[in-house]
């Protein structure tokens, strides 16, 4: 059995660094690459593809809102989804060009904080995403959340998708994040955390904070670089899933695209 | 005989717009379009690519440094070539991402402002520049100044270039443009600058300030877009043009591209 | 019976301007002065201090969210109040020091946009922006929207008010503006405009889009200057205001502050 | 005798950090906080200026060009004085707001970066930002390089003085920091960074890469906070001065201002 960990990457800016990307590239199978809106810049985008390259880790771009001081995460209501789809053509194009020159191919999309979570609960923006992902290439795999709106617009676009799963976070029993302002939102001991995932895996279903299930295919984990201790909590859920027999590979290879 | 004009345009930001781009679009034969870091933004950037196809307008792409405040023009020195290199493969990916989905092919590559002018003297930040665009697509145009470092750069890596003349800009004597700080760098007279223009052509040279002609060979005219009478000196040239028999094309058609 | 006419102005940014403040200065008796966060910049809000002390209009800060490619008109829900205390603190802070070097007083603060928009329905938010106003200057005029969160905000740190209403806006029966986005929530014909602002000052209520009345005081009336027409818009009220005897005076002198 | 200590702090933008300003403020005795323009935000800039009161750390004001990629360190050339002028009060007026509600007095000005660079070869743009400063408070101090253009306008314009040393940069003979990109430009070993500057107070004279000595009062030691060992060579250098009886103070007590 075999599963992607991804993770994101790339999301310094200018003088600024966040996360250990260099010890993350070497857990992880899969780097979502911030791209200049929420977090990026070029040199960081190219130096972030040539070190996921030598890694061997698989490199996707990672779109978010216009808010650097944000980081993408507060939640900017009312977008035109038509608008957003331009927003996204142009960040994933970018990141695109660069890939040419670093010599790394660009194989997943996926969406970044506020964009992701508006995108999950909302059907125009979703299919605005897709439908940008299509525009560039209809083999680039978009990371969803299964039962939720980017889910069925990856779907119905016929766009090549992977199911993922947060290994730190709660959910609600819609299948969505809890958001990270309520208690309990994010986990954080290492060994609940593996053992949350390994059930998940093996039940084929997400464990939500109630308890209930929500059966589903799960191609990838999603692990968080940007918080302390994240390196050492990816290298135990590692461990633990190597332990289950379940290999690391990247995303692509998971779904066989 | 035949010649191209192109022009600025998408110069906007958000809710700001800059230049009449709707009735130079009738007049211009190529758009050199700003991609989001000098000016620009990805609702601008489709808009613009969507109205130069539906006016038969060739576009191009327009990359600057990273200053909207500044709108491109404050020199900013010592930049890396490398690091630029990857600021303009940002920019240009961008836009053809963007021009995929507006159905409008991007065909040259021109850059603005003090990005434009370092380059223009500097012959590690024109290799860059060249670089960039060979890297994203050997078929893309290179436009450059006549005897400068662009050109030789363009002509070093076997860029199709294009040779442009300002139509409103006073030359010293090495080719390049007069700062706009001094005194007589802009021309403001519709007929002078016609005129010359005319001249430049029917001479196969550049009319330096001085009186001194540097020869070359001259397939585009640059017109400014965002000062007041623009328009009307586009008009009165392309008239001028048109009274000595020199017909207006996209400057790929101007070099058999 | 005097009122004051409030207009947003210096909305520009480096090379890009908004609205024509030169001939709204003429006509509006107080200005609000975007400082740099939604639009702006040290220049133009230097040159519109400069030129409203010029003209005998009062000056005033306009601060809102850090977003100018939605020009600070994007709803950013979740904002915690005392991030927003310190974004208007600097936002104030910043034309304070400008003003110093133009000599022109800064009497009032008013909120731009969605920072506005929600801050009239959200308590916290609306004292958090009164408290970084009360830091500044006990003295500094608070331009709130008559029975809302704004007002009872000011009335409760004890600031001096002025409660204005909107010329060109539909209000709902709770007294905050109709959306946007809904039909007929800007008002366009100017007749009408004035003919509304008239019998508003005369009722001394809010006339509501179902025909519903709001009793309050007025204080001031806030025109737009970006939208074509503004300023005629502007002049046309000006004159149905002075046709009844009511004269134009900045609002400092309204509420004899 | 005494000392100052002045470092560079609240570095940061949104979610990013630089430096180890919590360390650092339990060494230095005065703070340089950045303003927005090059790094620093109003929650970043708050917090700072709270954490500097806390420490009995003098805070004052680092207002940098308007450059978040290049951190203020590009040398952008051609600024209009005036212009400069304009943004220096505004970055001054938005740090003077929040240290009000912080309840933390701003007692010095140091531009940063580039931007100090520049001003300390063009009498003009040193009059620009001396003259910002006058305006908002002649109490100010100016923090200045011993014989270059910046102390000359401080002096002209009758400002408080604090003439700095850098102890990890080394000196032209012209005494202004040789250029970050020259071998030898930064000094790294903290035994020889805290040798040399008991040396130049010794001597009251700045020691040049030359080994010639520009005679000078020295008021202030400037040490970085951005660098890998910045706290460790910090410490060994307070050591270093307690071992020679130099005790460490506030800028300000100093000068006696």
């Amino acid at each position: 059995m075999i599963v992607d960990l991804n993770c994101d990457m790339g999301e310094g800016f200018g003088v600024y660094r966040l996360g250990d990307d260099a010890e993350m590239l070497t857990i992880a199978t899969s780097a979502n690459i911030a791209c200049g809106f929420h977090a990026g810049d070029p040199l960081v985008m190219h130096e972030t593809l040539r070190r996921a390259a030598a890694n061997g880790v698989q490199a996707g771009a990672h779109p978010g809102f216009l808010d650097l001081w944000g980081f993408g995460r507060r939640p900017i209501h009312g977008e035109r989804p038509a608008d957003v789809e331009k927003a996204v053509l142009y960040q994933v194009g970018a990141l695109l060009a660069l890939a040419q020159d670093a010599g790394c191919p660009v194989r997943h999309v996926k969406t970044h904080g506020a964009l992701g979570n508006i995108a999950n609960e909302d059907a125009d923006l979703a299919l605005a995403v897709a439908r940008a992902i299509r525009t560039l290439d209809r083999d680039l795999i978009f990371v969803v959340m299964p039962g939720l709106e980017t889910e069925r617009a990856g779907e119905r676009l016929g766009l090549p998708l992977v199911r993922e799963v947060y290994a730190d976070r709660a959910y609600a029993d819609n299948g969505n994040l809890v958001s990270r302002k309520l208690p309990g939102a994010v986990l954080h001991a290492p060994d609940a955390v593996a053992e949350r995932v390994v059930r998940m895996l093996g039940d084929g279903a997400i464990t939500c904070a109630s308890g209930a299930r929500i059966p589903t295919r799960i191609d990838s984990v999603c692990v968080h670089g940007d918080t302390p201790g994240a390196v050492a909590m990816a290298a135990r859920l590692r461990d633990a899933l190597a332990a289950q027999g379940i290999a690391l590979r990247p995303m692509a290879a998971v779904i066989g695209a």
